[in-house]
Protein backbone atom coordinates (compact mmCIF):
# COMPACT_ATOMS: atom_id res chain seq x y z
CA UNK A 1 0.00 0.00 0.00
CA UNK A 2 1.32 3.40 -1.34
CA UNK A 3 -0.04 6.72 -0.23
CA UNK A 4 0.75 10.12 -0.49
CA UNK A 5 0.82 12.36 2.70
CA UNK A 6 0.96 16.41 2.49
CA UNK A 7 2.46 18.35 5.57
CA UNK A 8 0.75 21.98 5.84
CA UNK A 9 3.55 24.84 4.95
CA UNK A 10 5.24 25.19 8.46
CA UNK A 11 8.01 27.70 9.82
CA UNK A 12 11.56 26.60 9.98
CA UNK A 13 12.11 24.06 13.31
CA UNK A 14 11.74 21.65 14.43
CA UNK A 15 7.86 19.93 13.71
CA UNK A 16 6.38 16.59 15.60
CA UNK A 17 3.77 15.02 12.82
CA UNK A 18 3.75 11.17 14.39
CA UNK A 19 -0.82 11.66 15.12
CA UNK A 20 -0.82 13.54 11.37
CA UNK A 21 1.14 11.04 9.86
CA UNK A 22 -0.94 8.04 11.78
CA UNK A 23 -4.40 9.58 10.96
CA UNK A 24 -3.24 9.59 7.06
CA UNK A 25 -2.24 6.15 7.52
CA UNK A 26 -5.75 4.36 8.38
CA UNK A 27 -4.31 0.70 6.42
CA UNK A 28 -1.61 0.36 9.10
CA UNK A 29 -4.45 -1.22 10.87
CA UNK A 30 -5.06 -4.05 8.96
CA UNK A 31 -1.05 -5.20 9.07
CA UNK A 32 -0.60 -7.11 12.29
CA UNK A 33 3.35 -7.23 11.42
CA UNK A 34 4.86 -5.03 8.71
CA UNK A 35 7.21 -2.12 8.01
CA UNK A 36 6.24 1.51 6.90
CA UNK A 37 8.67 3.82 5.01
CA UNK A 38 7.96 7.21 5.00
CA UNK A 39 9.55 9.36 2.64
CA UNK A 40 10.09 12.99 2.11
CA UNK A 41 10.47 14.18 -1.48
CA UNK A 42 12.43 17.16 -0.93
CA UNK A 43 16.04 18.21 -0.22
CA UNK A 44 15.57 20.71 1.98
CA UNK A 45 13.39 19.38 4.88
CA UNK A 46 13.90 15.78 6.64
CA UNK A 47 12.31 13.33 8.70
CA UNK A 48 13.88 11.80 12.15
CA UNK A 49 12.20 10.06 14.98
CA UNK A 50 13.06 11.90 18.96
CA UNK A 51 11.40 12.50 21.85
CA UNK A 52 7.53 13.06 21.93
CA UNK A 53 7.50 15.56 25.25
CA UNK A 54 9.24 18.06 25.80
CA UNK A 55 9.14 21.09 23.21
CA UNK A 56 12.37 21.83 24.33
CA UNK A 57 14.15 18.57 22.71
CA UNK A 58 12.83 20.12 19.08
CA UNK A 59 14.36 23.61 19.33
CA UNK A 60 17.35 22.31 20.85
CA UNK A 61 17.73 20.02 18.19
CA UNK A 62 16.84 22.68 16.01
CA UNK A 63 19.89 25.27 17.80
CA UNK A 64 22.40 22.64 16.97
CA UNK A 65 21.62 22.44 13.45
CA UNK A 66 21.84 26.13 12.84
CA UNK A 67 25.38 26.40 15.31
CA UNK A 68 27.15 23.31 13.67
CA UNK A 69 25.43 24.33 9.67
CA UNK A 70 25.36 27.59 10.17
CA UNK A 71 24.53 30.10 7.38
CA UNK A 72 27.99 31.65 8.06
CA UNK A 73 30.06 29.42 5.88
CA UNK A 74 32.49 29.43 2.92
CA UNK A 75 29.24 27.89 1.05
CA UNK A 76 29.78 28.65 -2.83
CA UNK A 77 25.84 27.41 -3.89
CA UNK A 78 24.57 30.59 -2.25
CA UNK A 79 22.31 31.77 -5.21
CA UNK A 80 18.99 30.51 -3.28
CA UNK A 81 19.41 32.50 -0.17
CA UNK A 82 21.67 32.17 2.85
CA UNK A 83 19.30 29.18 4.23
CA UNK A 84 19.39 26.87 1.40
CA UNK A 85 22.68 25.29 1.29
CA UNK A 86 22.90 24.49 5.05
CA UNK A 87 18.99 23.06 4.15
CA UNK A 88 20.45 20.57 2.07
CA UNK A 89 23.37 19.83 4.48
CA UNK A 90 20.96 19.23 7.47
CA UNK A 91 18.59 17.44 5.08
CA UNK A 92 21.70 14.58 4.79
CA UNK A 93 22.49 15.05 8.57
CA UNK A 94 18.91 13.80 9.32
CA UNK A 95 17.95 11.72 6.92
CA UNK A 96 14.99 11.70 3.89
CA UNK A 97 13.12 8.59 4.90
CA UNK A 98 11.72 6.87 8.27
CA UNK A 99 11.77 2.92 8.50
CA UNK A 100 9.24 1.84 11.44
CA UNK A 101 8.12 -1.58 12.34
CA UNK A 102 4.15 -1.99 12.55
CA UNK A 103 3.02 -4.66 15.44
CA UNK A 104 -0.60 -5.54 15.70
CA UNK A 105 -2.32 -2.42 13.63
CA UNK A 106 0.30 0.30 14.67
CA UNK A 107 3.77 2.08 14.64
CA UNK A 108 5.84 0.36 17.16
CA UNK A 109 7.46 3.11 18.35
CA UNK A 110 9.05 3.51 21.57
CA UNK A 111 7.03 5.27 24.42
CA UNK A 112 9.25 8.76 23.83
CA UNK A 113 9.44 8.55 19.82
CA UNK A 114 7.43 10.37 17.57
CA UNK A 115 8.12 11.71 14.23
CA UNK A 116 9.67 14.70 13.78
CA UNK A 117 9.53 16.71 10.63
CA UNK A 118 12.81 18.93 10.32
CA UNK A 119 12.23 22.06 8.46
CA UNK A 120 15.39 23.28 7.34
CA UNK A 121 14.22 26.37 4.93
CA UNK A 122 12.52 29.62 6.41
CA UNK A 123 9.80 29.51 3.92
CA UNK A 124 9.90 25.66 2.63
CA UNK A 125 6.24 25.70 1.75
CA UNK A 126 3.99 22.46 1.82
CA UNK A 127 6.01 18.57 2.22
CA UNK A 128 4.84 16.37 -0.13
CA UNK A 129 5.79 12.51 1.69
CA UNK A 130 5.12 9.17 0.01
CA UNK A 131 4.22 6.32 2.77
CA UNK A 132 4.47 2.85 1.97
CA UNK A 133 3.11 -0.32 4.07
CA UNK A 134 3.90 -4.03 3.58
CA UNK A 135 3.14 -6.78 5.61
CA UNK A 136 1.32 -9.54 6.89
CA UNK A 137 -2.65 -9.30 8.21
CA UNK B 1 9.17 -12.33 11.37
CA UNK B 2 9.31 -9.90 14.36
CA UNK B 3 11.39 -10.48 17.37
CA UNK B 4 11.99 -8.22 20.43
CA UNK B 5 15.74 -8.02 21.18
CA UNK B 6 17.04 -6.41 24.47
CA UNK B 7 20.58 -5.44 24.84
CA UNK B 8 22.15 -5.41 28.07
CA UNK B 9 23.01 -2.33 29.79
CA UNK B 10 26.15 -0.72 28.70
CA UNK B 11 28.29 2.34 29.53
CA UNK B 12 28.17 5.55 27.38
CA UNK B 13 30.06 5.03 23.94
CA UNK B 14 29.67 2.57 20.52
CA UNK B 15 29.80 -0.76 21.48
CA UNK B 16 30.06 -3.87 18.29
CA UNK B 17 27.19 -5.52 18.95
CA UNK B 18 26.86 -7.65 15.49
CA UNK B 19 27.07 -11.50 16.91
CA UNK B 20 24.46 -10.38 19.62
CA UNK B 21 22.18 -9.40 17.06
CA UNK B 22 22.68 -12.38 14.57
CA UNK B 23 22.39 -15.13 17.65
CA UNK B 24 18.81 -13.84 18.43
CA UNK B 25 17.82 -14.02 14.81
CA UNK B 26 17.88 -17.69 13.99
CA UNK B 27 15.14 -17.28 11.43
CA UNK B 28 17.73 -15.02 9.22
CA UNK B 29 18.48 -18.84 8.11
CA UNK B 30 15.55 -19.27 6.18
CA UNK B 31 16.07 -16.43 3.83
CA UNK B 32 17.66 -16.40 0.91
CA UNK B 33 16.56 -12.94 -0.01
CA UNK B 34 15.45 -10.66 1.91
CA UNK B 35 15.68 -7.42 3.80
CA UNK B 36 16.57 -7.35 7.88
CA UNK B 37 15.17 -3.98 9.69
CA UNK B 38 16.28 -3.21 13.63
CA UNK B 39 14.94 -0.62 15.23
CA UNK B 40 15.43 0.59 18.60
CA UNK B 41 12.62 1.50 20.35
CA UNK B 42 14.61 5.38 22.41
CA UNK B 43 15.65 8.84 21.84
CA UNK B 44 18.91 8.46 23.41
CA UNK B 45 20.59 5.42 21.50
CA UNK B 46 21.13 4.55 18.39
CA UNK B 47 22.00 1.96 15.64
CA UNK B 48 24.76 2.51 12.84
CA UNK B 49 27.03 0.14 10.72
CA UNK B 50 30.83 0.75 10.96
CA UNK B 51 34.52 -0.71 11.06
CA UNK B 52 34.29 -4.01 13.40
CA UNK B 53 38.05 -4.42 13.53
CA UNK B 54 39.60 -2.15 15.63
CA UNK B 55 38.35 -1.16 19.15
CA UNK B 56 40.12 2.40 18.23
CA UNK B 57 37.50 3.07 15.45
CA UNK B 58 34.85 2.98 17.87
CA UNK B 59 36.66 5.45 20.47
CA UNK B 60 36.92 7.82 18.17
CA UNK B 61 33.88 8.09 16.83
CA UNK B 62 32.22 8.37 20.40
CA UNK B 63 35.28 11.61 20.57
CA UNK B 64 33.90 13.10 17.68
CA UNK B 65 30.43 12.92 18.58
CA UNK B 66 31.37 14.30 22.47
CA UNK B 67 33.29 16.91 20.79
CA UNK B 68 30.67 18.01 18.23
CA UNK B 69 27.91 17.76 20.32
CA UNK B 70 29.33 19.01 23.28
CA UNK B 71 27.47 18.75 27.05
CA UNK B 72 28.59 22.58 26.96
CA UNK B 73 26.06 24.46 24.57
CA UNK B 74 23.29 26.45 24.77
CA UNK B 75 20.51 23.61 26.12
CA UNK B 76 17.17 24.87 27.44
CA UNK B 77 16.46 21.17 28.09
CA UNK B 78 18.69 20.68 30.53
CA UNK B 79 16.65 18.61 33.61
CA UNK B 80 17.46 15.34 33.23
CA UNK B 81 21.19 15.79 33.30
CA UNK B 82 24.31 17.61 30.71
CA UNK B 83 24.22 13.98 28.88
CA UNK B 84 20.66 13.75 27.85
CA UNK B 85 20.07 17.14 25.46
CA UNK B 86 23.25 16.11 23.38
CA UNK B 87 22.26 12.31 23.36
CA UNK B 88 19.07 13.44 21.56
CA UNK B 89 20.75 15.30 19.20
CA UNK B 90 23.36 12.33 18.89
CA UNK B 91 20.55 9.94 18.40
CA UNK B 92 19.62 11.22 15.29
CA UNK B 93 22.72 12.07 13.79
CA UNK B 94 23.15 8.26 13.91
CA UNK B 95 19.87 7.18 13.33
CA UNK B 96 17.04 4.87 15.15
CA UNK B 97 17.48 1.84 12.88
CA UNK B 98 19.21 -0.12 10.09
CA UNK B 99 18.10 -2.25 7.04
CA UNK B 100 20.87 -4.54 5.87
CA UNK B 101 20.15 -6.84 3.17
CA UNK B 102 19.95 -10.65 3.81
CA UNK B 103 21.48 -13.03 1.33
CA UNK B 104 21.83 -17.07 1.61
CA UNK B 105 20.57 -16.80 4.95
CA UNK B 106 22.94 -13.99 6.57
CA UNK B 107 23.17 -10.33 6.81
CA UNK B 108 24.56 -9.57 3.53
CA UNK B 109 27.39 -7.30 4.83
CA UNK B 110 30.91 -5.65 3.79
CA UNK B 111 33.61 -7.71 5.34
CA UNK B 112 34.22 -5.01 7.77
CA UNK B 113 30.89 -4.11 8.64
CA UNK B 114 29.51 -4.16 12.00
CA UNK B 115 26.46 -3.38 13.81
CA UNK B 116 27.25 -0.39 16.36
CA UNK B 117 24.96 -0.01 19.49
CA UNK B 118 25.71 3.89 20.20
CA UNK B 119 24.92 4.46 24.12
CA UNK B 120 24.49 8.26 24.26
CA UNK B 121 23.19 8.35 27.78
CA UNK B 122 25.73 8.06 30.96
CA UNK B 123 23.53 5.24 32.28
CA UNK B 124 21.32 4.33 29.69
CA UNK B 125 20.37 0.90 30.93
CA UNK B 126 18.75 -1.85 28.99
CA UNK B 127 18.01 -1.03 25.27
CA UNK B 128 15.06 -2.80 23.19
CA UNK B 129 15.57 -3.13 19.51
CA UNK B 130 12.37 -4.52 17.58
CA UNK B 131 13.82 -6.67 14.43
CA UNK B 132 11.42 -7.37 11.48
CA UNK B 133 12.67 -9.74 8.48
CA UNK B 134 11.13 -10.29 5.39
CA UNK B 135 11.88 -12.03 2.07
CA UNK B 136 11.92 -15.12 0.02
CA UNK B 137 12.93 -18.17 1.03
CA UNK C 1 15.13 -9.26 -6.71
CA UNK C 2 19.05 -8.32 -5.38
CA UNK C 3 21.59 -7.26 -7.13
CA UNK C 4 25.00 -6.29 -6.60
CA UNK C 5 25.76 -2.88 -8.33
CA UNK C 6 29.87 -2.12 -8.61
CA UNK C 7 30.41 1.73 -9.13
CA UNK C 8 33.75 2.47 -10.67
CA UNK C 9 36.73 4.71 -8.29
CA UNK C 10 36.39 7.89 -7.65
CA UNK C 11 37.82 11.12 -6.71
CA UNK C 12 37.05 11.80 -2.61
CA UNK C 13 33.80 13.84 -2.68
CA UNK C 14 30.27 13.94 -3.11
CA UNK C 15 29.37 11.79 -6.41
CA UNK C 16 25.31 11.81 -8.42
CA UNK C 17 24.79 8.39 -9.49
CA UNK C 18 20.96 8.25 -9.65
CA UNK C 19 20.98 7.27 -13.58
CA UNK C 20 24.20 4.30 -12.72
CA UNK C 21 21.80 3.07 -10.32
CA UNK C 22 18.42 2.86 -12.16
CA UNK C 23 19.96 1.47 -15.30
CA UNK C 24 21.86 -1.00 -13.26
CA UNK C 25 17.84 -2.09 -12.18
CA UNK C 26 15.75 -2.93 -15.26
CA UNK C 27 13.45 -4.49 -12.71
CA UNK C 28 12.16 -1.80 -11.23
CA UNK C 29 9.72 -1.49 -14.60
CA UNK C 30 8.43 -4.75 -13.24
CA UNK C 31 7.03 -2.99 -9.47
CA UNK C 32 3.69 -0.83 -9.48
CA UNK C 33 4.05 -0.43 -5.83
CA UNK C 34 7.09 -1.11 -3.77
CA UNK C 35 10.24 0.00 -1.82
CA UNK C 36 14.06 -0.11 -3.20
CA UNK C 37 16.88 -0.49 -0.91
CA UNK C 38 20.19 0.16 -1.69
CA UNK C 39 23.29 -0.75 0.44
CA UNK C 40 26.52 0.09 0.51
CA UNK C 41 29.15 -2.53 1.73
CA UNK C 42 31.89 -0.36 3.02
CA UNK C 43 32.75 1.41 6.28
CA UNK C 44 34.59 4.56 4.85
CA UNK C 45 31.64 5.59 1.62
CA UNK C 46 27.87 6.23 2.35
CA UNK C 47 25.01 7.25 0.14
CA UNK C 48 22.17 9.99 0.87
CA UNK C 49 20.03 11.83 -1.15
CA UNK C 50 20.28 15.58 -2.11
CA UNK C 51 20.23 18.00 -4.86
CA UNK C 52 20.30 16.62 -8.37
CA UNK C 53 21.27 19.70 -9.86
CA UNK C 54 23.63 22.29 -9.32
CA UNK C 55 27.43 20.44 -8.56
CA UNK C 56 28.18 23.60 -6.00
CA UNK C 57 25.50 21.49 -3.67
CA UNK C 58 27.76 18.46 -3.53
CA UNK C 59 30.90 20.55 -3.48
CA UNK C 60 29.61 22.34 -0.44
CA UNK C 61 28.29 19.21 1.03
CA UNK C 62 31.70 18.02 1.15
CA UNK C 63 33.08 21.35 2.08
CA UNK C 64 31.08 21.23 5.15
CA UNK C 65 32.23 16.90 5.97
CA UNK C 66 35.78 18.18 5.30
CA UNK C 67 35.11 21.23 8.04
CA UNK C 68 33.27 19.85 10.68
CA UNK C 69 35.27 15.87 10.43
CA UNK C 70 38.66 17.46 10.09
CA UNK C 71 41.59 14.94 9.57
CA UNK C 72 43.14 17.67 12.25
CA UNK C 73 41.60 16.25 15.60
CA UNK C 74 42.42 13.78 18.50
CA UNK C 75 41.89 10.57 16.49
CA UNK C 76 43.62 7.24 17.99
CA UNK C 77 43.07 5.31 15.05
CA UNK C 78 45.72 6.77 12.67
CA UNK C 79 47.62 3.86 10.84
CA UNK C 80 45.46 3.72 7.75
CA UNK C 81 46.18 7.42 6.76
CA UNK C 82 44.47 10.79 7.63
CA UNK C 83 41.46 10.46 5.68
CA UNK C 84 40.70 7.23 7.18
CA UNK C 85 38.77 8.26 10.66
CA UNK C 86 37.09 10.88 9.19
CA UNK C 87 35.66 8.47 6.36
CA UNK C 88 34.28 6.40 9.27
CA UNK C 89 32.38 8.98 11.24
CA UNK C 90 31.16 10.66 7.95
CA UNK C 91 30.07 7.49 6.72
CA UNK C 92 27.64 7.06 9.87
CA UNK C 93 26.74 10.50 9.46
CA UNK C 94 25.49 10.41 5.82
CA UNK C 95 24.31 6.61 6.26
CA UNK C 96 25.41 3.20 4.73
CA UNK C 97 21.94 2.58 2.93
CA UNK C 98 18.84 4.63 1.11
CA UNK C 99 15.34 3.01 1.12
CA UNK C 100 13.58 4.70 -1.53
CA UNK C 101 9.76 4.11 -2.69
CA UNK C 102 9.16 2.54 -5.89
CA UNK C 103 5.80 3.97 -8.23
CA UNK C 104 4.75 2.74 -11.49
CA UNK C 105 7.67 0.98 -12.37
CA UNK C 106 10.27 4.12 -11.11
CA UNK C 107 12.04 5.33 -7.94
CA UNK C 108 9.21 7.73 -6.93
CA UNK C 109 12.16 10.38 -6.05
CA UNK C 110 11.17 14.00 -5.60
CA UNK C 111 11.84 16.30 -8.63
CA UNK C 112 15.18 17.81 -7.24
CA UNK C 113 16.25 14.31 -5.18
CA UNK C 114 19.20 12.58 -6.86
CA UNK C 115 21.75 9.90 -4.87
CA UNK C 116 24.70 10.63 -3.99
CA UNK C 117 27.87 8.17 -3.32
CA UNK C 118 29.62 9.87 -1.00
CA UNK C 119 33.17 8.62 -1.22
CA UNK C 120 35.43 9.72 1.97
CA UNK C 121 38.61 8.32 0.98
CA UNK C 122 41.30 9.81 -0.96
CA UNK C 123 41.97 6.32 -2.99
CA UNK C 124 38.97 4.59 -1.94
CA UNK C 125 38.28 2.02 -5.43
CA UNK C 126 35.48 0.62 -6.35
CA UNK C 127 32.67 0.57 -4.16
CA UNK C 128 29.85 -2.77 -3.96
CA UNK C 129 26.19 -1.55 -3.70
CA UNK C 130 23.77 -4.33 -2.96
CA UNK C 131 20.08 -3.55 -4.39
CA UNK C 132 16.76 -5.37 -2.92
CA UNK C 133 13.79 -4.63 -4.37
CA UNK C 134 10.31 -5.96 -3.32
CA UNK C 135 6.91 -4.77 -3.85
CA UNK C 136 3.71 -5.88 -6.12
CA UNK C 137 3.58 -6.32 -9.59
Amino acid sequence: MQREITLRARPRGVHLVTSEVERALPELRELRVGVAHLFIRHTSASLTLNENASPDVRRDVESWLNAYVPEDFAWTHTLEGSDDMPAHVKASLMGPSLTMPIADGRLALGTWQGIYLCEHRDRGGERSLLATLHGEG
